[in-house]
């Protein structure tokens, strides 16, 4: 892994990817009492990141094995990332579910053209069905953060960040970023190293899903006993991986982690202050951003509010936080 | 007025102004049967276009005048576009609103720190209060839509969907624009008319508030019988200016007319579908290409997504849609 992968991945991404805006308020900069910029990967195709990696991932297979075909396994976001990308490269895709997913998630893989198959994440392995359909149909695995070209395109969101960030003359801020298994924490951490050294990276996760936090403190992976009932499903895996592990205990500073409810206040603000829709996951860092200053240091923090696949009771609900 | 003058206002715009995003969505263009385009403004400062037209004629004042301070009349784009337009520019503001105006609006225009002065739209006349006021305290009345500098401002809109479409390869097009008094649809045609001659600009409306749909037809201007009981308030106007209606009337294509039901239901494809927080008022565009195909021609249509500052319990309902 390093940044001549992510300069590639952003040459195979120009053509179709979406240069996602940096938005910024008055308002959240009061609540924040800092300048707060937030990249808006709600914004991207798909209505998250997760487009760039399963982009770079599928563009980066040689031609007779993408012929061939490509699964993935996601609770939504890298499904409807590696479906898309594999519709266009007109081959097909077969994506692995839990059944509890998002609706909207499960409806829009469907719709990219992609074969869809539901699993319990209670009581299956997710990876195990993964490798037995990879091997018995011929198809790749595009696996969701673990892999380098899945980094490689994440990482794109690093370098556009440190160029809108220069652009709006910030050179030394936190850069908070929604953490599940690390790939966007660790692609972007390794851009920012090469393009905007004096960025610290922070990986943001859901209270009780806070592995990357402990691992950085640990120094070894650390996994959740249990995948967590949160809202923030975009964001739930057991653990890092060790590629995404080894480049974040290298690059990042320490983790943070809110609760579900400020993960719902801060999707209450993006909706007033940006018009932006997040998804419970792709607000955590934001919600830190707004709610816990006190553990963020600097005149300026970049959040990455990472997606807006939600359903929209959900973000009915969201909504009813600004009554609180 | 005429296309040098949107070109000084795109350079007083460029440090400030946000280029905001050309969407898209394939769910979109499944609906409209043809490529739709969404020209996100809701994504501007302020939650709208209105920003540029009001930074346009602030910053267009001589320095003496302008330091006498501003007032305008608005329903709340414009007011909050003039709001933050004068407080970056250090002076005052005075904003006269409807008292049912939306809360986040008149919060909002309050917040960018103008003196809002409150009066009722069925039983005043806010033009003659805004005159009044602005004779007697010695401040520059900033029209919100029949004044060239406020035309020139929108219509850097224009001059970015000539770019943005032609990076996506589109040179000929319907360009569908939200319409209250005419200020951006004329705008745009201006700079359209100049920068890409094959586009056509067409006017949308609330079916109830037609009078520029009806104007273009009878070719004199038409004025709404009463202000609508529209839920479309940023585009409630009686009829467009001199000067909107002139440049309309030799420039733009046939009027378009939404129900506010058809504005609700847009709302909720563009957070379903692109991931944006939009208005009623800053639907119909959108609405109109997806529910009236028929009355557009071409395989390709730009809508313009005018602003996004809604009250959460009106957005919430427009979710609801999504079940009919």
């Amino acid at each position: 892994m390093n940044i001549e992968m992510i300069m590639a991945a952003a040459t195979r991404l120009a053509p179709v990817v979406r240069r996602t805006p940096l938005l910024s308020s008055p308002f959240l900069d009061e609540i924040a009492g800092r300048r707060v910029f937030v990249k808006a990967e709600c914004l991207q195709h798909t209505g998250s990141f997760k487009f760039r990696g399963g982009w770079a991932a599928v563009s980066a297979l040689e031609e007779a094995q993408r012929a061939g075909g490509v699964i993935a396994f996601s609770s939504g976001n890298h499904a409807q990332g590696v479906a898309l990308a594999a519709q266009r490269h007109g081959i097909e895709a077969v994506i692995i579910m839990p059944h509890d997913a998002p609706e909207l998630k499960i409806s829009n893989t469907r719709a990219f053209g992609a074969d869809v198959v539901l699993y319990d994440r209670l009581t299956e392995d997710r990876d195990k069905i993964g490798d037995e359909m990879a091997a018995a149909r011929g198809l790749t695995l595009i696996k969701p953060f673990n892999e380098p070209q899945a980094i490689a395109g994440q990482g794109t969101v690093g370098l556009e960040i440190a160029e809108q960030a220069a652009f709006e003359g910030i050179t030394n801020a936190e850069v908070i970023v929604c953490c599940g298994g690390g790939g966007l924490t660790s692609g972007i951490a390794l851009a920012l190293a090469d393009k905007a050294p004096s960025m610290r990276v922070r990986p943001c996760e859901p209270m009780e899903s806070d592995d990357v936090a402990r691992s950085l403190r640990s120094g070894m992976i650390e996994v959740n006993a249990t995948v967590a009932n949160s809202i923030c499903d975009a964001i739930l895996t057991p653990s890092a991986g060790d590629i995404t592990f080894e480049i974040m205990k290298n690059l990042c500073g320490s983790g943070l982690a809110v609760s579900d409810h400020d993960a719902m206040r801060a999707m209450a603000h993006a909706f007033r202050r940006l018009k932006i829709v997040l998804e419970p996951g792709g607000a955590v860092a934001l919600a830190a951003a707004l709610f816990q200053p006190e553990e963020i240091s600097g005149d300026a923090v970049i959040v990455v509010a990472t997606g807006g696949n939600v359903d929209p009771n959900v973000f009915a609900r969201s909504l009813e936080t600004l009554n609180d």
